[in-house]
Formats: C-alpha cells, structure tokens, sequence
C-alpha cells in the first residue's frame, strides 16, 4: 500500500454527499482496487450546519472553496458546487496553481473554460477530469477517450436531459400538454433554477460541445453549438410521430462533414423502435458511432446522487491508479479548432403547420416547397373544424436551408393560420 | 514524443488483420492520443502466404509464435491465435517470460488459465488486457474495472453470443424450426468448428466467467457456472413466450447472493419491451448493475473484424499510455476464491410439457408442482389433435430445486407424453 489519496470536496449537495458516503462506506473495496487507501481529508460548502445525511466531523471544514484547493493535505480537488463561473472557477484555477488534481460534474464551467483549465492543468503536470459532466453514471467519457481510441468517431448522439425526456414522454403517455407537464416537472423539484437550462436545451447542449471535443479532438466550441429547446413541441406533435412510427427527443448531434464540425442539440424524431426512441422518463442514453467499431449504445441513469457520484469515484479512482488521461483525451494544446458547420447534414424533415381553410392552400405550399427544392415524401390533412385546417408534411432528405427558405416563402402565400414547426427526422 | 510502442501480432485471421489495419491507417491519430507512435515490428501465423488484404512485407515474420513472443523488438504480445491451450497459451507464458504486456481476444484460455497467467504476469510486473475477449467492441471490461470501479456490483447480465441471438430472433422472425436456422447459420459461416461452443453456451459462459470474476473481485471459476444451450428450444416456445410478452435469449447472469456466487449461462424468458428483450440478431448487450450507478446498458457488435480490432486497440492504446489495471481489476493474488452457490435464485419458470390426454391428466401435474411448493401463476391447455395435449404452465418465484423435484415427480404421474422443457423467467 502505497500513501492515501486524500481527497478535497467542494460542494455538498447531492452528489457531494454521495461521494461522502462511496469514499466511507467503500474503504476496503476502493483500496483492494487501487492499491491505495482513498480519504477525505477536507469538505468546503455554503452552510455548515445543514444536515446531509453523512457525518462530516472528521474533515476539515473550509468556509472558502479556494482555501480547500490550496490545502497541502488535499491531492485531489473535488469541485462539485457547479456554476460556469465565480468560486468554481477561482478554485479550480487554485487547485491547479497548487498543483492538484481536479475532478469535477460542471458541465458549464468545462464547455465554457474547459480549453484555458485544461491547458494550464496540463502545464502543471495535473489532469482534469470530468465522467460526472456527462450523462451522469454513464461512462461515455472514458469510452470516447479510451475504449474508442483506435477509432475515427463518425457521429455522436445522446439524449442527455433527463427532464426534458421524462416531460416528452410524460406528456405521450398522458397525453397531457406541455404546459402541464411542465408545471408537473417543476413541482416535482425535476427543474434547474433557471428552467431554460433545461429545456431550452443549454444543459444538454453543454454536454454535447464536451463530447465533440472528445470524440473529435477539436477544442471546446460551445457557441457554436445550433440550440433549439423543446418548449414548441405540441401533444399533436407527439401524437402525429407516434402515428408514424417515430417519438420525439430532445437529440444532442455532433458530427464531423465535409463542411466542418456540425453540432446541434434539438428535438428530432427518431424511429420508436430505435433504442433511442424506446428511451422513457429520466434515463439518459448515448450513441457513439466509429469507423471500426460501429454503434455502441450506452444507457443510465443521468442524473441523481448514486449515479453522478460513481462517475465523480470513477475519476478519483482512475487518478489513484495513475491513470491520467488528458482532460479532452490528448493535450489541450494540441486540440484543433473546428470549422463550425453551420447547415446540418441533409434529412427528412417533418412538417407541422395550420393553413387557412381556402381552396387551394396547400397546393400553394406544396409549391413553395418545390421551388425551394425540397421534396414531399408524405402530406396529411387532418380533419378539422373552424376556418383552419391543421397539415402534416414529411420531406425527403433536405437541408436545413432549403426547408427554412420554403417555410419563408410560406409566409408570403397568405395560406399559413399558424407558425410552421419543423423537425428533423435524425437516422439513428 | 517517446518510444513507439512494438506490437508482435500472433494470429492474422479476422481480427489480426483487423489490428494491422489500424495501426496502419491510424498512425497519426494514435500518436496524438497515445502521445507515442505505435507500430508492429513483427507478426506470425499458420500460412505465411495468404492473402489477408494487408501488406505485411515491413514486419519480421515468425512461423513460431513462442519465438514472436521473445522478440527483443516487441514491447506487446498480441495474441489473437485462440484455443485454451496449445501455441496460444505457451507464447503467452513465454511473452510473460520475456517481460512483454499481453492483449489477447482469447476467452477460453483466460477463462481456464487466467488466474495462473495474470499472477505470472503481475509477477514480473507486465499486464494481460482482454477487453475483446468479451462482447467484442463493447467496453464491458473496462467498465466494470475502472467506470464502476466505486460500486459494489449487484448483478451481471448479457446477451454474449452473436450467433445463438442471431437464431433465436431468426426462429421467432421467419417462424422457422430450431435445425432449419441452425442450418442456415452453419452455411453462413456463423458457427464455430465445433458448434457445441455457440448453441451449447460454451463461448459464452467463458465470457461469464470473465465478467463475474472483474465484477466481484473473485477468480475465474469457469467450472462452476451452470450452462445450458438454446439447442431444446423450439419455435413453439418462442411462440408461446412472444404471446405472453416475453423472448427467449440464451442470457448469461452473474450475481452474488448470500448463498454465494451464481453464474449460468442459459436459456431465459425477458420481458420483449425490455433492451434484452429487443435485442435483434447477432448483436451483444451486457447489463451492468451497481449499487450507486444503477443499472448500465451497453449494447454493441459482440464481433467481427472492425468491433473485435476496435476492442484490441483499447488495451494496446491504454498501455500505450501507461495504464496498468491489473488483468481483473485488482492485483491476480489477491482474488478471492468464490463460492459456487449451485442453486439459483428464485425466479418465475415458463414450463411446457405435453400430457397423454386423460382425464385428470393436468389435476396429477398441478398436483405434483403444488407438493413441490411451486405455485402456479398460469396455466394453459392448448387445443390439440391425436391423443395428446400441449400445456403451458408459468410458475411463480421458485427455486429451480424445487422445480426440478416437482418435474421428478410429474414422471411418475404417467399422464407425460414428452419431457417438460423449464426456462427462467428473469427479471430485467
């Protein structure tokens, strides 16, 4: 037995109090596995006196993060209290500058200062590492980075958000409509503060930007991840993929073309037969796709306290074996800088929209579509009542440009009674 | 950069050529994220002259893999010959011997001689990785000893043999009979020389083996696992399965329980909405469950060229960079010696059997299953010609003890007209 692996954790909520209790309850176990003894030996939270439901007496206690990550008995600094910014960026830069490691579950702070932590992590000779980041228990990291390493990666996918899932099937279970399902999420504590992380797609699209980085050993380019979230999707959306064999899904893409780095998170519907469109409530699911290997499908848990915390140990455990992976899987300085690709690979579109009820209005858009070069493979019209008639269209393969001139063009036809919705039909 | 790492490849079928194919094409790529070039100085196979579709003309070529293994040029022995014994085992040894790594795809010598091997090789300091010995290009092994490495494992489950999934979800898709697909699959080249590895559950259950001894730290104990193959399967019971929501795979489940450590490889009803239960042809899927991470599914190609070579090149990049996890996860002395628990879990059983149609005939063989203590959930008399009747019987949670005392005693009853066919239930 080699010296402990002493460990510092900043943030004590959920996942913090998982790791509390892996690292108490597990001692024998993690040392037969590591051949080290892994401690805690000094805990940094907001409030001291809440009770966690772990007993913290034996760690030093540090009302300030960054004096936690410049303690000479911690090895390893743990930054669980997220935030792309403010005391978990202070500290993470001081773990560094005092020569610690860092493992952490911000997503934020990675996508958005993930290059300039990585590299001066890598100058000091440290590693960052971040499993819990992405996708909670599930290890997609450590399969992108070390189990596809022989691989060109080809596409990666992920239904990523656990609560925009758990909202998008709840509401084609109960047939319940956004709005109340919405209010039902939020009740249930399932919301971030900020919803619009959520389902505005940001959280997920934070973890998607991660993962190009890693499967294209491109540099962390967040902003130009194409965002779109799921507040639009009706319960007629729903209903209508399902009556063609598709559900709808929240789909974090990235995926290198000709034309550059193509990443986008957005609702996409995908064949419900699929292993992602079979995906129900919180569970969380990732597709790699490499030139050797082929598909691998993960599944798991997202979110929670057991998963993320043994994605939090997986880290900690892996740098108490000496295993020291690059941050983003080779040397932060030689990370290319993609080309973003503005307009995504060609696909099916689906078409949601209500035309005035005039004889000839959907000729008129079937036309558009025509001019603009995007071809109908199915068009419904549904029965209706009113003045307006509610018309579902499925493209053949198009681009994105193409479809968003024709629904322009649209609006010049005086036929539309609604907004036009359109989702892509991803091939999965 | 540093040294290259020197691969010797002994075995260039599927897989090795696989290998050289990727070290060649992916030179660049590997060295970025290895931060050393990796090459093959030498290689060795049966016929020194067939045409494998990879030029080989740079390597030094060995007829003799023992002398390959002791090549002075070689920092890796890569050992895709196959077989439990013979050649491949002794240029293991000697590779050992001479103070090489060892990355093998072999499951049958790992499954028989693991223990001996990897306390040889942690002797002298080197590693044996066998992640393509499993599953193919699915990252269960790595998974287990590294991502789940903080969690107690509760259970181990898989679909591990392409070719008895491939016919099973054939029977049940084309509606043909056992020996007709098992034919088919012979004439596509599916099966091994000796079948009885596939449909017996061999070639599976040495994988079991593997996977039970990484996830509970306990050695390889091949002997003890209770495998039974898919060749008593008829198209009747797929047919009365699919009818009552499940399908049939021959399913491998490690798990250990008070009485000890259960592993069987065989056949077993899982619900048809559940990812086992979708599991189509020749892919694998393996089920991990942890006692913080929950449940983790991981589905992929179980083999072939592109899969199997992927998983070959995890373990060669991992020592490229230096990662040293013991062959099962923790140091080969220090596995403990499982004990077998030779009953299985309770579980619900499907159980079909034909009775000699008399009066009271069904009366004797719920009689019988009631004295057992085997209680009965459903039964069923199917409509029948000639003087014999087809029943279905699904039991509720029992231990196959008890079932199997219950099936003695059906025999003296008289009213059997065939041998009852019994399959778990298991729950996913």
């Amino acid at each position: 037995m080699t010296d402990p692996l002493r460990l510092g954790i900043a943030g004590l909520g959920t996942v913090g109090a998982g790791v509390v209790k892996i690292v108490r309850q597990k001692a024998n176990l993690l040392a037969a596995r590591t051949g080290r003894p892994v401690v805690i030996t000094a805990v940094s939270a907001r409030s001291r006196d809440k009770d966690r439901g772990v007993n913290l007496s034996q760690y030093a206690w540090e009302d300030d993060p960054v004096a936690l990550a410049k303690r000479d008995d911690v090895d390893v600094f743990v930054e669980l209290m997220g935030g792309a910014d403010g005391p978990a960026k202070a500290a993470t830069q001081a773990a560094i500058a005092a020569g610690k490691d860092v493992v952490t579950a911000n997503k934020a702070m990675l996508a958005i200062h993930g290059q300039e932590l990585a590299e001066a992590a890598e100058a000091a000779g440290r590693v960052i590492r971040f499993e819990a980041a992405v996708a909670g228990g599930i290890p997609v990291i450590k399969a992108l980075t070390e189990s596809l390493a022989g691989n060109q990666v080809e596409r990666v996918m992920g239904v990523m958000n656990g609560t925009c899932n758990y909202i998008l099937t709840r509401m084609e279970n109960a047939g319940l409509p956004y709005d109340e399902v919405f209010e039902e999420a939020n009740q249930l504590g399932y919301l971030e503060a900020d919803p619009t992380l959520d389902v505005g797609g940001i959280d997920a699209a934070h973890k998607l930007a991660l993962l190009a980085s890693v499967a294209y050993g491109t540099k962390v380019a967040f902003d130009a991840v194409e965002i779109e979230g799921i507040e639009r999707i009706t319960i007629e959306d729903i209903e209508q993929a399902a009556d063609m064999g598709y559900r709808i899904k929240l789909l974090g893409v990235a995926q290198m073309t000709g034309r550059g780095l193509e990443q986008r998170m957005s609702p996409c519907l995908v064949p419900a037969s699929s292993p992602l469109g079979q995906l129900e409530g919180g569970t969380n699911m990732v597709v790699l796709e490499g030139d050797h290997v082929g598909q691998i499908v993960l599944r798991g848990a997202g979110a929670g306290e057991g998963p993320t915390a043994s994605a939090v140990m997986s880290d900690v455990l892996d740098i108490a074996r000496n295993i020291r992976v690059p941050t983003f899987g080779q040397p932060a300085t030689t990370l290319s800088a993609a080309k973003p690709a503005k307009s995504a690979a060609p696909a099916p579109y689906y078409l949601r929209m209500t035309l005035h009820d005039k004889p000839g209005a959907l000729a008129k858009i079937a036309t558009a579509l025509g001019e603009a070069g995007v071809s109908v493979d199915r068009m419904r019209q549904y029965g209706h009542e009113e003045s307006t008639a509610p018309v579902l269209i499925v493209t053949h393969k198009t681009t994105r440009d193409a479809l968003d001139s024709a629904i322009r063009s649209f609006a010049a036809t005086g036929v539309l009674a609604s907004d036009p919705v359109a989702i892509r039909i991803e091939t999965v």
